[in-house]
């Protein structure tokens, strides 16, 4: 009851492993990855800076920081849940959000309730900071499963994984994008030509769909 | 496509890590699980074979073995989903079956469906091998439990799971039930003598609920 | 003192790692082993049943699920020293004998140690049951050293023991057999085909043998 | 070359355990722990705006997450270092910083190093922002040393490291300061209570210094 | 084939875990328990040097570094069967002995094979450095279960291996064996008072004995 | 206070892992590269032996088995440091010193304080021992970089590490390299045909600088 059982639940995150059951040769937890995706969103927060984009920095640092708390309760099982239907992904989403609002009820002292609400909410909404969190959140996914493909990992969960996320990410009109696809990508290639498994083929085809 | 693809599966289970999030001491993947609860099971029908009831092995097998495949697809998450409401967790055991159904439809060869389709399915009826197998299951929930608490750990998740376990176990009607709460359980609360947890008290009291 | 003791021991079989001191990508107990055996061998017996062979399931259930199981004792040693002298071998599955013996006469109940020297018998014979155990016990050694070569794992430890183990298959006339060899063995071999090693030749080569 | 290094770099982080060498029952990442710093930094400035202060929530962003990106350089040794020399301190500090800046100029575009040296830069200063990141990650440090504490770890190390927080904490002036001492920290210490280590003592003691 | 095929063995007991199966806060490998014998043997042969004890040094290297190194062939499994049978336990030796020599003749260069067949013998003699061995192996199961009691490791285990180790130091006539129990173990004892098991009377008894 | 402490920190360099931050298939830590250290070392002090050379043991034993002991202080940092400044290995080196220093002065009894600042010294000085193990600890990252390329790990630090310990062996004139050049890399090479990186020619390349 309390702050400190929501700073404490914390922890928990450390030990939810991402994409759990699939063999992979170095595991992430989401506590990582959610680090992972605050640094990322910042710098593509920086790149729409530059362009003369305003960016509601408060926004972005609630939305990507919390953006997988929920996950605490259901784990990380929405990936292949979503490849075989929406309509089960979003009972799994009402089933989390539930078990947010369970945990705010039950834990957050009354003063601190609208915050934890806006805080703990769904961000991936089509603002900046909407669309820049979808961007990091994905890029993630790219980065985890490029690691796996250039180490050999064979297993298809991973190129899916990757070529998924990069063409979610292609249809998303930002100028954080277009800097990724000319400057990032090319280096995200080049550095996994050596692999067995051809990234560069895959890539390539990811992004003419 | 085929049985190959269904037996490598199986593989994913030892990567299921039961009671995620939760810190424990030592860690359990389904795959270990299960099998500690076709042990249990065995040994749970041999005593009801001794007392003159008739056990279909080839049911307690199937049943047994296969009872949390279906944790592949959404993981272990059903205990603390659980707590939180029954209508929750309906809907997610539709959407682990549902699941299921799918990797029957695309995957096991015309021939064999019937058979999968009955061995993947829920198997904790209301017949001798359906108790048993809800007696086994909880009963590892009981040792789980046990060995965190009896180390320490102060986690209320894991008295909640031994207790509820316990309370389970004794409300179901069976010879196995009885011999272990006389030889068996005794023993257990012995060996946790040590532990800085009062594992007698909160084993006196689910058994006076 | 007791089943407890039996129970509780169990949870020694999870920490028991197949193949100590090889160098693997992942990690398998001789608990996850045990319950992939009893899965493979339920597949393998239900082949048979349809081949209108009679399966014996109780005795099925109790060879596969403890044919591991005087592992706790002395480990999981046998592999490497078989290898080098069928003497040696034979004098290790004698200590682990007698000290199977040593447990059941020092901890297991008088009313059920005739069931449990049964049960913890080796049960590796030449009925259709024991024919099965060997043939499942060596697909998981199949299914291990596959999944190192898929990963590119170099050695030379695990190309023997997926070449050892299909020599022991083929050669074993069950009708499940010739359904692993003309259905089940070509997806593993095509499954392997991005693999740098060549598995395909290794399989070919063993089954030439 | 390029931000591919530098996003690439992130996941280093994941590898890298704070506090090596000593025992611990849980260990932690260096990226797990700054998500934890950003996570207790959010609800710490969200405590400082209901007071009436205004926080620069850009700037929070981008020290509370890289506050320990230098780490990827030369680990995370500084508290034992710390403990024993200043001056052995202040030299390490520059090794940091000198490996922090030989990765910009090195590897991060002309038009991104103004903003990597800033991001990158030691944030801990005078600001509202730069004591709410102190307090932040000397909070991460009161609750590694806790959950060691409650699960009985008795090397010393852990008890220095939650006293000196705590120390460092109390002489913060900060309203989140005054709310941690009040509101949160006796729900710690009462978590605490069941431990075999003398939580609240340690606690009081280091409150009375 | 050749000293390459010896040293790359030596990566083998790195992965081999001593008294595999029973359950432990933290394990150790053969290669970093080898090494802590080294390092305690040398201080012991310190000791012994002080009293005017004149040291082989070459053979106290040879004989603690590869004590343990039979170990890559039949794993750490001699304590569990010594306490069942001695004459087990000389079966073992043979076997251990036997794969040996086998791996001298296949793999050591002629040149090599008199210094390895010295180096890899049974080198606990009644000599100085055969006793200085034998006190360092011991100390290290003092540390080892004196770890798990420290931190509640109930295991029974523990305390017959912490007893037994002591027992069987506290028989060898050394100078190093009464500076041991003179000034080494009442520090031990002395950390071990916040444990919850009972160090201090479990320590006692052995010397009693 | 004592020895006890000193033996106790042992346990210490089990836990600090080498090379930390970089991805590896396999972990090693300090202790285990200890052990490795001292068993390459025998080996190569044999060969020159067998060439005449009189080797010192005592010397040998104390300066292989310590030669990481300050490592327990700052961790396994000196490597990725000395590629960016020989002025900052320096200052760490100084910072280890004095902390090993700081370590004896406090600890060690008077009577054991010039022993153990003999034994952990800096040994890699010019005399025949001192070559010995600057050649023995750079065959460690030899193998330990070699079996990660033989594995497909294609981060460039251990191609830069298997290539620097090459070419610092080769400068170092002793008979036991001269062994090593001829007998033993030429069979490394070998072994890696099969890898998907070209070890061969990473291994000439070094040789013929």
């Amino acid at each position: 009851m309390g702050i400190h059982t929501y700073f404490r639940s914390l922890n928990d995150l450390e030990r939810i492993i991402r994409c759990p059951g699939k063999f992979k040769f170095e595991e992430h937890s989401v506590a990582a990855h959610s680090w992972k995706v605050v640094q990322y969103a910042k710098t593509l927060a920086d790149i729409e800076e530059k362009h003369g984009v305003t960016v509601d920095w408060k926004k972005l640092y609630e939305i990507t920081s919390s953006h997988d708390y929920g996950e605490i309760f259901i784990g990380d099982i929405k990936t292949p849940v979503k490849h075989y239907s929406l309509e089960l992904r979003s009972m799994l989403q009402k089933v989390e959000e539930g078990m947010v609002e369970h945990f705010i009820e039950g834990n957050i002292p009354e003063e601190f309730k609208p915050i934890f609400r806006r805080q703990l909410r769904e961000g991936k909404d089509q603002s900046v900071e909407g669309l820049i969190l979808e961007v990091a959140d994905k890029l993630d996914q790219v980065y985890e499963a490029f690691a796996e493909l250039q180490r050999g990992n064979s297993e298809k969960e991973f190129v899916v994984m990757y070529r998924n996320a990069l063409v979610k990410i292609k249809n998303i009109r930002l100028h954080c994008v277009d800097y990724f696809l000319q400057n990032i990508l090319p280096d995200i290639v080049n550095d996994g030509m050596s692999s067995t498994i051809d990234i560069k083929s895959i890539t390539e085809e990811a992004l003419a769909l």
